[in-house]
């Protein structure tokens, strides 16, 4: 019996092994660096800011999805949304602490694309001018 | 006529600013975050592979998403292809220098998930529970 409920959990080092076919970490990373949630989560690392604002900081994000993925972050437990009780009520999203520490390495990468996005860029061209 | 030549290319800092909604640089974000690159990427990080032992040590990638992979990360200028002149011809990939330097910071943000893996899923599953 106790074998059983055993056997529907992973194994613990499952988790943290992105290598392997049935970890659940992986849906965690695709989310997490998937389209827009980087530049969400790298934008509210600079403080809480509401709806508007933060759609007009990230270019060409549609209203649509920019709700969506705040609210999948929401459930992530990486954004916090808060209404204060005022009229209209004024609706803020900001980072938890789990979303303050993935945004450090969201924004290495992101630097590190700023550095070498141009060299990206040109080792393309010189590929297909060869081939 | 020079004029023209210049306004074809985009200002110097859009390629470093990735909010910023015609930035060049957000499809070689979206390329190396994307689904299977940043496996293929860390995976190399410990050295040259041929195709096979690749293949086998990334649970789930098929055969024809692995090629198609590392053609485009070749391309990109990450993922080095060589033949060896035996017979049969032994291929190999190996990173590049700049393939290095993403292995980095995308190993870092592997180590995140693999950190926070747990909570972030305790956290949807507390999220569901409430709604």
């Amino acid at each position: 019996m106790g074998e059983n409920v055993e056997a529907k959990r992973l194994p613990r080092d499952r988790h943290s092994d992105l290598f392997h076919s049935e970890c659940p970490a992986r849906a965690v990373f695709d989310r997490i660096t998937g389209r827009w949630a980087p530049l969400v989560l790298v934008k509210l690392a600079e403080g809480p800011m509401r709806f508007y604002e933060l759609r007009d900081q990230i270019g060409r994000i549609s209203e649509k999805v920019l709700s969506e993925k705040l609210r999948l972050l929401t459930r992530d437990g990486l954004v916090e949304r808060t209404v204060e009780p005022t009229i209209p009520p004024r609706v803020s999203y900001a980072l938890t602490e789990t979303g303050h520490s993935v945004a450090k390495p969201l924004r290495q990468l992101m630097r590190w694309v700023a550095d070498h996005g141009d060299a990206i860029l040109a080792a393309q061209a010189l590929h297909d001018e060869r081939s």
